[in-house]
């Protein structure tokens, strides 16, 4: 027997829709890539999202086909996420921080037939032309003054395209599973791979992001975007934004410190977030300018993900900025909320020392979200907060396959998708990621999480940045090796570096060595990139072997 | 092009499965029929709801079939929520308030094939019992020891029957558009209607409960359900318990102002929730024992809904509890909740009378629900804050027919259903109800709001209750006639209720007559029975006519 309540389905549209009718004067804030700072509100995103919707049809889009941007957070990107999944279409967002050939597979492999890009990126397209024959439009995001001198041929430009509309646009009655957009894993090995959201799932994960215990995003927050709008869709912001009505800030291309900080103060800004890289620009320059940021800033809570935050990260922001920071963790498979680290009420009374600690957990599953730890050999392991198994997540909003994949289901006999980490799940449901499945050191048949070492380094206040990989050893199978880039203009000595851990791990945890270097390696998301470590230090062997 | 995320159903044993695995051990607390309080955790729910289910299939109970429920709010009546809607049952909440000859009607009308009673409801049920022959099974949820005596024929021990089955159960993998559960409506006239909700609408609707712009239901509160269970599902409050990991706090009968008092302070309550009636007698003790509740409760929020609060009792909760008055409206066809009033973030600064002012408004429109105004004729009204007009709903968790319902279609031709509210909205998106459409006086061709009458007349000290509906005029057509009920040991001219209502409403809004009364007729759900008082008073003439 059917329930007989009303059928509506969960589509993009009815996010900007709501915006439109339930806070159309909520404000978005971009700093553009022109220079000045613009200001517009919902009703205004709504509006002009209609004359994208239809000036992408007069260019010929057609309901599925995918519509490529190479574009920072701005007003003209969030138009395009309610433009192009409102009328259909698959938004393809493009982080053009991959190295061409990867942005030139990814255009490709994703057949789009039109790139909206920022000014930033005129060069970047004029390079990647040639190899593009699929694009029938290049759009610039700018308006008639600003636009470039330039040998794309046909260049279009985005102002003059919605100005040549009327906004009136009746959004399709589509199916709640059809594609809305489409963002692509920058991988640390083999070409990117696509994940191909849904109407729904894209809907569904904008409701657990305003849920108290998710990300809490509401009416009452200024919201600065530092996580970028081509990577995960900035973490269903622009979505969450427009079901609450929450003013959104949106950085364009400048994410120095001094530039966020300027941000967070003239606008007022409750909750940021972003990257472990960028708040440590940010926290450097309020140290190297000796600011007071609790005098100037209304900075309540900071949201970070995409990296475990250095526990001393989050000692500064709640020291200097009187801000919460909340630890998420999910990736671009799992849209991508998983786990998000909030309190229990029991928490709220514990010294600042012990409630970093459960702040540096990756946090608890959303409603929505199911986990489990399996053994190598693929059963369950206990939920003790001691096992560390294989992490593996399934829900609405986790990816059930890649775009056109070749390589087979990605999903275990229970639907589970495995997130290559390794983790421990407690008795509250708090999980922490140990490590990566590849980057767990394997020594004498156990595990040795790269990650605790390198958070345990980071501590050090001589220590920028820390990592661990495991080198081949033969009595050990492997032992790891820490290499550390000291902060600027100070010097350090090895033994400082184990006399420092040894009070912090597990003796039999201890690097067989400390390297200093000048610098480490990175992805195109700011991620530690320890497969290009591993081949660097491929034929390194520990001092008291040689 | 469809998207390629995983696909998993929205059912209502979902909620009580991600309870199980991330809140296991928050708390339900509930004081019991039998007397003492009862505490276990959503772990234990979920155990025993899988026992239930066991034990609801092996009396026969079909997917689909309906069983009833005449129970306050406990751990039994929670546990029932999951093991009936999670097998593909349908619960049917009837509401013991109902006339015995209602209730009789519906338990018929669902066709319940099993009904579960508390030990209250012994005596009722065997007073009905001749009249429902379509009932198989009579349950009585209680222990052993606790059993009563009774005249039904082959009375079950609810925990007799659990105990005697495993607690594993494989939740069916049901449409997530089936029937989950049915609750009537308590109409004033006529017999009541029976709404179905789906397993989607109620995860849904539990989602909207939990974001922060909603009810804002968290792992974090301490949740004292003084709504009955028996009426449209508690306001979803145990499904967004589940959702949430809430500790909730269920107070069986004892809805007197000093057992809720009790439970406030006991069990550290930072948020309640019921209708006005309730609260009134909560204040009436609170003042007649002179207690201090701000230093003895945790109470945070108060979330007020099932009739508009008086603007005093908003004021005296901010004041003498500490606690914020959060306003919401729905009814049984619409899950319930359509609107919610919290501020936004310029309401916060203003001083307490002109904030109460915006608190005494029925709120903002949650994502999934469209609002629209429409005048005498269906053409759409200005969302100006000035426009009153018929008030009518849309979303996926609103009713779009009533169960075995005769009468034809219930939605309007753009899908929407018609609240029988007159109402305005503003440009922020805040609704205020004005009045039942029904009750509004049509005096000289304008509307007077007989609510807006009602809530100035309870400002004044002296008076406890006020109601006022239309009699018929020779001039006007209608025009107000005022009842009144005085605080006990108190009495009033009707000089002075004119004089104070002077200042408060427009001049030609002033009632032609002010009757004092001993007391107001309410119906089964709390609310003034107004068609009861047009009957007593359908003879009545205004003096000027005498």
């Amino acid at each position: 027997m059917l329930g007989l309540m009303q059928q509506h389905k969960l589509l993009v549209s009815s996010l900007i829709e709501h915006a439109a009718a339930s806070h159309p004067n909520a404000g978005i804030v971009s700093r553009t890539v022109e220079g000045p700072i613009h200001r517009c509100t919902y009703a205004d995103i709504h509006r002009r999202a209609k004359q994208a919707a239809r000036a992408l049809t007069a260019l010929g889009v057609q309901p599925g086909d995918r519509v490529g941007t190479l574009a920072w957070n701005g007003y003209r990107h969030m138009e395009l996420y309610f433009a192009v999944s409102g009328m259909g279409a698959v938004l393809h967002t493009a982080n053009p921080r991959l190295f061409p050939e990867q942005l030139e597979y990814i255009i490709n492999h994703a057949d789009d037939t039109v790139l909206c890009f920022d000014l930033s990126f005129v060069p970047l397209v004029e390079k990647l032309l040639p190899k593009l024959p699929g694009v029938r439009h290049f759009v610039v995001m700018t308006d008639r003054a600003h636009m470039p001198a330039s040998s794309i041929p046909g260049l279009l430009c985005y102002d003059d395209l919605l100005d040549a509309q009327p906004d009136e646009f009746a959004w399709p009655d589509l199916d709640e599973c059809a594609a809305a957009s489409l963002c692509y894993t920058s991988g640390t090995t083999g070409m990117p791979k696509g994940v191909l959201y849904s109407h729904r799932s894209t809907v569904l994960h904008a409701f657990g992001a305003c849920t108290v215990d998710s990300l809490a995003v509401s009416r009452s927050e200024t919201a600065l975007l530092v996580v970028p709008m081509f990577h995960v869709n900035a973490w269903s912001m622009p979505y969450a934004g427009a079901m609450s009505g929450a003013k959104l800030v949106l950085p364009g291309p400048a994410l120095d410190g001094a530039s966020v900080y300027e941000l967070l103060r003239d606008e007022k800004v409750t909750l940021a977030l972003g990257v472990p890289t960028v708040w440590m620009m940010l926290l450097q320059h309020v140290s190297t300018k000796g600011l007071k940021p609790t005098s100037e800033l209304a900075l309540r809570r900071v949201v970070i993900g995409g990296a475990a935050a250095p526990r001393a990260m989050a000692e500064t922001f709640e020291r200097d900025f009187g801000a919460f920071v909340v630890h998420a963790w999910g990736m671009t498979e799992t849209s991508p909320v998983g786990t998000v680290c909030n309190l229990l009420p029991e928490h709220r009374a514990l010294p600042l020392d012990q409630r970093l600690h459960v702040q540096a957990k990756q946090g608890r599953a959303v409603f929505g979200i199911s986990l489990k730890l399996t053994a190598e050999d693929g059963t369950r392991l206990a939920h003790d907060g001691q096992s560390a198994g294989h992490l593996k997540i399934r829900g609405p909003w986790v990816a059930g396959a890649y775009y056109r994949d070749e390589s087979g289901p990605v999903l275990d006999d229970e639907g589970y998708f495995d997130t290559g980490d390794v983790a421990t799940i407690d008795a509250d449901g708090y999980m922490q990621i140990t490590d990566r499945a590849k980057d767990v050191i394997k020594s004498g048949g156990e595990w040795i999480s790269s990650i605790a070492l390198e958070n345990a380094a980071m501590g050090h206040l001589t220590i920028a940045e820390a990592a661990v990989i495991g080198i081949a050893h033969p009595k050990w199978q492997e032992r790891p090796l820490m290499l550390v880039v000291v902060k600027p203009g100070q010097t350090m000595e090895r033994e400082t570096v184990l006399r420092y851990l040894e009070d912090r791990v597990a003796k039999w945890w201890l690097p067989d060595d400390v390297l200093f270097v000048p610098q480490l390696p990175h992805t195109a998301t700011g991620k530690l990139h320890k497969a290009a470590l591993r081949e660097q230090f491929r034929d390194y062997r520990f001092p008291e072997e040689a």
